[in-house]
Order: C-alpha cells, then sequence, then structure tokens
C-alpha cells in the first residue's frame, strides 16, 4: 500500500508498505481522504521536529470505511463509513480523573505522536471510531475533524442567540467557526487580512473588516452599539491580533484563544482587569463535538464546496502544501485510496 | 474641617474647606479612619494625572459615622456607623443594562474621579452606604473595602472547597485574598519575593515560596500531585509573575487578574491553548462583596492585627506614603476626624 511520509523539513516521500491486521481492541481502515491542516504544515516546515518521530505517516482528518476488524470485534462492521477522532489518553492523570480526557497531559495525539491517516489501511482503536450516515459523500466526510473543532471552539464560547461574534482570521477554521456560530444564532464579523479570502468569505454571507485599513475596535463599537463583541475568537495566531483582541470585546466579555502562538504574546492585560474579561484556551474536541459535526455536515450547514479548495492525490501532496503555505486554499483534501 | 489634596506629583497637602450641607439623596459622613492603598500610590506619584482632576481630596477605603442627612431622608439616621462603597454608576450604558453596574463603562470611582474621604465631613450618595455593627473599631471597619476587593476576587474565581490555591503577591490584597480564600475552604499558598512579608504570610498560617530560589512550577507541580493549582490570583502586577502564572494552573485551571498592568505583558497563550486555561479579571466589587466583607470582619475571618501595620494623623500621610513605597508596610490607616 501507498503511505506518504514526513521524514525531514521540506520533504516528503511516498513509500510502500506492507499493511498489517488489527490487532485486538483495533479496526482497520481503509483511508479514502485526508485534510491538510495548519499543525501538518507545522510538521512540514520542521517546526515539531522535537516531538514527532521520522519517518512519520501524518494526517489525522479523514474518512474511509471500515476493511477489517481485529479479533473478537463485535460493535463494527467491514464496509461501514468511518471518521477517526485522532485522540488517545492514558485514562489516569489529573486532567483525565478530572473529565478531560480530551486534553490528558500524556494525550497521544494519532498522526502526530503515533502513526496517521496517510496510508490506504490504517489501523486505529475501535474507540476513536465515529460513524458516518451512508449518504455522506467521503469528501465531505473528510472535514468531520475540522468541523469538529469548530464546534468545541463554539461550545467553549458559550455563546448565546443573538450574540455578535468577532472571529479573527479567516483561514479554514475561522470560516467553520463563522459557520456554526452563525448556525446558533450569532451574528459574526470576520476579521481578516487577505483580499481573496475576503471576498470568499463575504460570499458566504458574512461582514468582514480589513483590520490593515478600518480601525477595527471602532467598527467593531459601531457594530454592537458602543457594547463590544459578546464573543472574539482569535484564530489568526498573529501577535497583533492579540494585542487588539482584548479591545473588542464587552463588559465580562469573552475571547476564546484558538490559534497555536508558539511565542509568547503580548496582552492588554488592564483591559481584561478593566472590563472583566474572560479569555479562554479551547483545544481540540470531545466525541460530541465530532456527533454534532457529522449532523451540521449532513444537513448541509457547512459550505463544503467553499472550504475544499482542491482534492490532489497521494503523490502531489507536496505542491498541496505549496498552496497552502501562499493562503491561497482553505482545504487541500489528498486522495489516499480507492474505497468502496 | 481639615482636608488632604493631592496638588502634584509627590505633593500633599493639608488643606482647610468648609463643610457643606448634603443635598437631596446624599449623607453626610464624619470620616473616623481612610486606608491608603495601591491605587492612591499611583495617584501619589503622579501617574493618574491624566485621570484626576487636582486639587483632589483622595481616599476612598474608609469607616465613619453619620453627622448629617440631605433633605427629606428616611432610611438612615445620625449617628449611624458606616462605610462607603465608592462606585458611581449611570445605569444606562451596555454594561450597566447587563447588570454589571459596578463596572459601568462611565463608571464614577468616589475618591479618584471626584472628591473622596480624606475630608472630616464627606457628603455621599446615600446609595453608598453600607451599614457597619455597632460593635466593629472604626480601624477595623476602615478594612471593608479591600476586603470586599477579595470577596469580589474570590467569587469571580469559582473556586471550591478544597481546592489548590496560588495567591502571587503577599501585598495587602495578596493576604485578604488568600484569607477569603482559606476562609472558603482553599489550601493557600503564597509566592512573595519579599523576606519581611513571607514571614509575616507564614505567621498567618500559609505556605509561602521565593519564586527567586524556588523553581515556583515544580514546587506547585509537587504540591498537587502533578495537576497544577485549581486558581492562581495574579496580585502581583509584576511581568514575570505574568510570564510564570500560566505554568502553575492546571488543566482547564482559572487565572484572576487582579493586580494593574499598566504596559502590556508577554503571556503563554501556547500553555492558555493547551491546558485550556480560563483567565479573569476582577475588578471591584458589587454590594453583596461589601456586606460579606462586614461579616468576614465581624466574625474575626480577617487578621486585621496583621494586616494594619500604622496609623497617621492626616499630616503625617505624606510620610506614610514612603513606608508603601518601600513595600515595609502592609495597610496604612489614616485618621481622619474625631468621631463619637
Amino acid at each position: 500500500m501507498r503511505t506518504l511520509q514526513y521524514t525531514a523539513p521540506r520533504t516528503l516521500v511516498v513509500a510502500d508498505a506492507e499493511p498489517t491486521s488489527p490487532a485486538a481492541g483495533c479496526i482497520q481502515v481503509g483511508v479514502a481522504f485526508a485534510g491538510l491542516c495548519g499543525t501538518d504544515l507545522h510538521i512540514f516546515h520542521g517546526d515539531m521536529d522535537a516531538r514527532v518521530t521520522t519517518p512519520l505517516v501524518f494526517g489525522h482528518e479523514m474518512s474511509g470505511v471500515i476493511t477489517a476488524l481485529g479479533p473478537g470485534e463485535q460493535e463494527w462492521s467491514v464496509g461501514e463509513r468511518v471518521t477517526v477522532m485522532p485522540l488517545s489518553w492514558d485514562g489516569v492523570c489529573p486532567a483525565c480523573r478530572a473529565g478531560h480526557e480530551h486534553i490528558c497531559q500524556n494525550l497521544d495525539f494519532i498522526g502526530i505522536d503515533s502513526p496517521g491517516a496517510l496510508q490506504e489501511k490504517w489501523n486505529v482503536p475501535a474507540s476513536t471510531l465515529v460513524r458516518l450516515p451512508s449518504s455522506m459523500p467521503l469528501d465531505v466526510a473528510a472535514l468531520v475533524e475540522p468541523v469538529a473543532v469548530a464546534v468545541h471552539d463554539v461550545r467553549r464560547s458559550e455563546l448565546a442567540e443573538g450574540d455578535r461574534v468577532v472571529v479573527i482570521g479567516g483561514g479554514p477554521i475561522g470560516v467553520l467557526i463563522a459557520t456554526v456560530a452563525r448556525h446558533a444564532g450569532a451574528e459574526v464579523v470576520v476579521i481578516e487580512v487577505d483580499e481573496r479570502r475576503r471576498s470568499q468569505i463575504s460570499d458566504l454571507g458574512f461582514a468582514t473588516v480589513d483590520p490593515r485599513t478600518t480601525d477595527q475596535a471602532a467598527w467593531i463599537e459601531e457594530w454592537t452599539e458602543g457594547a463590544g463583541a459578546d464573543v472574539v475568537f482569535e484564530v489568526s495566531g498573529a501577535a497583533a491580533a492579540v494585542a487588539g483582541a482584548t479591545g473588542l470585546a464587552k463588559v465580562r466579555g469573552t475571547i476564546v484563544v484558538v490559534a497555536i502562538h508558539p511565542q509568547p504574546r503580548e496582552l492588554d492585560l488592564q483591559r481584561v482587569f478593566w472590563r472583566e474579561l474572560r479569555i479562554l484556551g479551547a483545544r481540540v474536541y470531545r466525541r460530541e463535538d465530532f456527533e454534532r459535526a457529522v449532523q451540521l455536515l449532513s444537513e448541509g450547514v457547512i459550505p463544503t464546496d467553499t472550504v475544499i479548495t482542491r482534492i490532489v492525490d497521494l503523490d502531489e501532496a507536496q505542491a498541496a502544501f505549496t498552496d497552502l503555505e501562499s493562503g491561497r486554499a482553505l482545504k487541500v483534501l489528498v486522495k489516499v485510496g480507492e474505497v468502496a
């Protein structure tokens, strides 16, 4: 079978490998599509070399069909359409004991810390599988994971119907958060520097602001009749976005930190104090977020045509990363194997 | 009557003034004691010259006795012992309409934005008065305001019985937060650089850590059996404290920003994301915090002998600020007038 391996910074290798039979408790999935995300880009750049073991078969957003069962498996059947929630927790750390297994202190993020979906036959723990409706196209289904991220972020924000919500950063996760928040009854504006992205986002019916030409704080103040936004999602990863985010939130408003900020960032703590703001970290998802993501995709809430920019074959993946780096693409899917 | 006025940076003047009769809706209070706090120190240094109008009779922590009533006043009587919750809100801004009057977007903080307690006869809106038990000594009663700050901070943290709590900064507010948190059932450690303060805090029965000689993150990790603290209060105002605070909190733990940080601070947002931390601003208090503070002082929960370092006469206030600047004093009270 074909696999895609990260071997060194900016180096991907299509390598042949022998599929293995799933062990007890595991399931073999024939992978149809795998999505590439910002974390994969960090791996590709070598930024995560201290964490990953090379060669690494990466990939953690996917869809597929069950091709084999581990010994004694009762719950699943060959031929079922599935996706994988790529988290494996230890169940014994303080975070797990407190019910926060999804951010276990010793979390194994499958596809980063252990082999991922960019292989034609992928063995995963049965506990990670999530059923897909038989009517859902498998390219669409490869979006369940990023939609689950957005569902988790919106759930964490506790936003309410009628809230005014700001999304800073209009990449794939920003667009999905905006979509999920709007579906929950919020009014949403997306702050995005790239003109092409703003145009796509406008076409989806969202207000957009270019922070380089518009005084974003004044814009939000006017939009909210002097109150400030109920919820601000920081999805850009930019230092300037963090510096400005506190100026957009209302008294007792919420800022959700979704993006990865590898360096410490300057934050206006005086504003946090003055307005009694709430800043929440939000990472990955829980099973209920995955199930909700499947439901939202089934109901056609997610603008999959806009979000999926391109589908490439496994041996074109290196070129696909160039598209991602340029900001020209939202989501690129890799066609991994032929499945039923 | 005597008043204490801030006229210019590092300049306080004892000035004579004529008491005025309270207007309708107002009450005249004979001020017994006024406490000096960090904000008063900022005023003294000239750091708040852009906000305050000079000459300013400042002071917002106090105790006293009612000496005259505004026309038609029914609810209060001459001779009652009172303190003042020094907040006046507009009632119409978005924050007020959402029920957050205490941090009204146009808040008048009495004693900063309008004349304060460092005068023998002080006219205040009747709505700001809080009744004191007749048995409470008036020097002790001058602590109600800072205790209410601590009560508000602890309430905002939502800490639960049995929680492990870190207080960064062992000044007066830090000591009061530690005391209120312990009374609520938490185990508390105070991180403080000053040896004399650590010694005082140890004498109150709290664990202390010197962050210059101890690896505080390792200490907290061991203390919490690998989990991290449930709640961290940032009361120091130091950049290094902010940088380190995120490393002390457990998965889904809470950091409460109590201190004033005039400059933006570097914050480890990666840790906020990774552990899904919650950062909460906490400012001033609500009436229920004042009432709870009166109750805690009445019950002897607050170590007033330790907290009140010194009581000075009005014309010694300038010297008292030198004590506060040096960090030698916790709370200095000014004896403003002779009251019944």
